[in-house]
């Protein structure tokens, strides 16, 4: 099997060598070829378009930034759909729109080409250890096609249902981060102002019944004033764009959704893109009178 | 060393069995005699006010409704403080109000009382099973004094700081859980909506990044529309007001807070308040168009 691979960020590079590791003939293409070079030197071909890796690859990964970009990429003039020949397989990990999924999907139907929309969690971490959790969207029999790859990097690997499943599910996960967040910087916030010490808190509150992960390791990490990411504030920010966006188009309120996007975009507008998502703390900082510079 | 007992609701019963099966001497007082019946029956001594529980104990423990409830139980004309001797004890255990704890003290002080806050969680579970979780602002030397006896019902206790200091910490706890039931709500209201299998989805999203407590325990019961307290709404819109109040005192702004109350009040209004907390799912049906009566 002829794999392709389009898009070598922090969490793509490691990816795709994970599969050169496992063995795999690899053709790679990315925008900045520069970041390629790592996986150039560990095999793999590198080719000028999506299009010209689609054209000899068996199944082609695209893992790349935003859903604009995954429409340039699958669906352009020199995209992997123009390239690919049918029996073909796409895997688009980027965590994009349902709805662009649900499109791809169709578009590639009419070509014989099966599409999966495959995103992942569990960060630059989880992509260097090969821990990534995958959700998995698309036909059972491309899911198992593609099992013995996507298990080059991901564990567990869930397939969540047709076409759009596996960005819905990836929505969900971020929809349940978000409000979860909020309750984190508050808690602490909170506690910050009561006086209290704040790790002390967190061992007796992030036990029972407010546990949660974003507690135990961010709010930690919030004591510290360590805001290196993680996962960065501007992907965050996209991520609950697109989810609004879905639930407006399934004429779903999510009242909570949107208040955290909002502090998330003042987080932006305050410069703190670059920050992990604990980075939150900051605004409520400001917001509450705290100047921190 | 003398015990008495004030208020033996859900939580008080058990916890004040605990204490009598250590082998203590217990005086009860509660509103309704009724609720005291079973623990007279194991050998606690009824008495008609709480200012004579006090004044046959060394230390006195309070846990019921309201601070209004606290206020009077504690400073009221025939309160524990108008009947406790120099050199005693009290213990609230009732969610309230830091400030209202630390008038407490203060007056209990100005008698040569100790005063502890020593709100709990772990829910009528915990109290049943003795695994309290108990958060303890007051001096040191009271609280160790206290100790063996909190250890009856509790596991972890921990001491905050000085007055105020527990009921500040079970307030962080309580801002915690109040966006994060936010964030289980909307992430599984956006799955369905989506179409998922919810079990499927919890099965992935619930480890990971976006894992909590509430995801796993609460949101496995929504799928189930299992809506039984745990912990009931009208409890909580309490205690959420108590930390919305404290919080505008020290001008402090928690909007994600102020959310999750105004539709934990949207789900009173809808005559909710006996069910648990996971039942702000059902405020967001309707909202959502999704009559389920």
């Amino acid at each position: 099997m002829r794999v392709g691979w389009i898009g070598t960020g922090v969490m793509g590079a490691p990816m795709c060598g994970h599969v050169l590791e496992a063995g795999y003939s690899v053709s790679v293409h990315t925008r900045t070829r520069a970041k390629a070079k790592s996986l150039e030197s560990q095999g793999a071909a590198w080719c000028d378009t999506p299009r010209s890796v689609a054209a000899q690859s068996d199944v082609v990964f695209t893992i790349v930034g935003y859903p604009v970009d995954v429409e340039a990429v699958v669906l352009g003039a020199d995209g992997v759909l123009a390239g690919m020949r049918p029996g073909g397989m796409l895997v688009d990990m980027t965590t994009s729109e349902p709805s662009l999924a649900m499109r791809m999907a169709s578009r590639a139907a009419d070509k014989d080409i099966a599409a999966l929309d495959a995103p992942v969690s569990g960060g630059d971490r989880g992509a260097r250890e090969g821990t990534l959790t995958i959700m998995v969207g698309g036909p059972e029999d491309a899911f198992d096609r593609a099992l013995p790859l996507l298990h080059c990097f991901g564990k567990p690997v869930r397939r969540m249902g047709e076409a759009g499943a596996g960005q819905h599910t990836k929505m969900s996960n971020q929809i349940l981060i978000a409000s979860t967040m909020i309750g984190v910087v508050e808690s602490l916030m909170y506690a910050m102002r009561a006086g209290l010490d704040l790790d002390r808190v967190i061992d007796v509150i992030g036990s029972g019944a407010a546990a949660s992960w974003s507690i135990n390791h961010l709010g930690r990490r919030i004591i510290r004033a360590d805001y290196d990411p993680g996962f960065f504030i501007k992907h965050f920010v996209k991520d609950m764009g697109i989810a609004l966006a879905e639930a407006g188009r399934m004429r779903l309120a999510l009242p909570g959704l949107a208040l955290a996007q909002q502090f998330y975009i003042a987080a932006m507008a305050e410069g703190l893109e670059g920050l992990g998502t604990q980075g939150l703390y900051r605004v409520y900082e400001r917001m509450n009178g705290l100047a921190v510079d």
